[in-house]
């Protein structure tokens, strides 16, 4: 069903500041920042073997992410695992009786289709499935 | 410096509560099961692409796994990247100022050499480095 880890998200108070220890000390290249409104985050992208770190800065108090900040302090915040064919696993999961948060696929990054399990289900590891146009070759 | 993911390490009270999840809703094949009696836990190996999920149980409350879970419940503890020459980046690490916890490689799961960075230079993930005999071909 899996092909890999695509990304681990991590939430940091400031990218400016958690920037060098993967890009200076641990020498992943950064392929590039965005923002993603509807989560209200900033977002840096490492890379690592065919997997990402990404850095995730709220840019508001009411982002998800600030609120993890809140309670846990910066660390991990998600895993995300690509898939080939997200509706079909999420579909597959559904009928396994996993919860999901997303029913169906949803926009995410760089045209990316994501969907997120239900914690509950996934032993309170927040985790997200994508599939990425082209079967996986993002770049 | 470093080459892929080698693992990300997840705390859970109950491998046998947390496995079905991973290997029968996600699909990931285990490869098994060991107890590492430095670090008080048992761990389930889960393959995904060339990395791993471990999950990690506690065997007593001393373990720093059954800790973590006192403070934080379960959930991602720690991720470890896979390095070509384990002694010659904690060098490099050292030398560019950032913290370890092991200045020089022990002995990890499976012939693996690892180390530790603080949590205090890695924005408060706990991040492991190891090196495979054979250059990272693990199995």
């Amino acid at each position: 069903m899996l092909s890999k880890i695509a990304h681990i998200g991590v939430a940091v108070h400031s990218i400016e500041e958690s920037l060098p220890f993967y890009r200076d000390a641990l020498q992943m290249t950064c392929s590039g920042c965005e923002e993603v409104a509807s989560q209200k985050v900033k977002v840096a992208f490492l890379e690592i073997g065919g997997s990402r770190i990404e850095l995730l800065e709220p840019t508001s108090p009411e982002s998800p992410v600030a609120k993890f900040l809140e309670k846990n302090g910066p660390g991990m915040h998600h895993v995300a695992y690509e898939v080939a064919d997200l509706a079909g696993a999420l579909a597959q999961l559904k009928a396994a009786g996993t919860r999901l948060i997303d029913e169906t696929p949803r926009e995410g990054a760089h045209g990316s289709r994501i969907a997120f399990i239900h914690p509950k289900s996934s032993g309170g590891v927040l985790t997200e499935l994508c599939q990425y146009p082209g079967g996986g070759k993002h770049s």
